[in-house]
């Protein structure tokens, strides 16, 4: 197969990893399959994601490895982890611990909506946005 | 508010673009749920989605501004655009035209899963692979 092809149809799994080492994660709850969180791989963190089950990251603003839950004990179990035609997005399909995976306190961090149709300036409109917990009480910094 | 607080707790829309002037599009089928693929955007394609209500994206791969469905068809009418706390990650709900995001002709662009819990070399597992419809027939160049 060309190499492309071999990418796409292929059973070797390739992760294409950006400029950074990066590679994007779409995470969703394996039960509802709402949309969580979207986070950052490097290699590492894929591969401790790999063998432990549960789900690890980079964070671009720390610079560093974490395991997500590490401080608010809100880890995720993945279920399903998926890699997309061209091998540089994955999907993790998980179980999240305390019904959270927001470190604003939020299910999902996607809890505001773009208006659409409109010129100019955008607005936000809050949607799903209860807090299952309150972050100050859970992070020490905020 | 603080800035980083304005950003995740207020009403407006301030996207984040990455250096190459990208912020990455999780897209799902607004009935079924599904993730359907990731894309990204710059500042103009995400104007003209908002405008449009079709979604536009930047590909990294061709440098250039393209309408998901220009050339198959497979137009993504955007049903709901949301943002995630830091802003610096878009989810758009669509309903896909012709039942097919990937261009590999599968609904979905994860089609295959990845082992896990193995060490060494990973290997993948093709899931939800059946194509909706044959590329060859619908790009000119594949």
């Amino acid at each position: 197969m060309a190499a492309s092809k071999e990418i796409e149809e292929g059973a070797a799994f390739t992760p294409k990893y950006d400029a950074d080492g990066l590679i994007t994660a779409v995470v969703t709850d394996a039960t509802s399959g709402e949309l969580l969180m979207v986070a950052h791989m490097n290699a590492d963190a894929l591969a401790k994601t790999i063998e432990s089950g549960e789900a690890w990251y980079f964070s671009r603003s720390r610079q560093r490895l974490w395991k997500k839950g590490e401080e608010s004990g809100n880890v995720q179990r993945v279920k399903e982890l998926r890699v997309d035609c061209d091998q540089d997005a994955l999907w993790l399909k998980v179980d999240q611990a305390g019904g959270a995976a927001c470190h604003t306190g939020r299910r999902s961090c996607f809890y505001r909506a773009v208006k659409l149709g409109k010129g100019g300036a955008a607005t936000l409109e809050f949607r799903d946005a209860d807090k299952a917990f309150d972050p100050k009480s859970v992070y020490r910094d905020r």
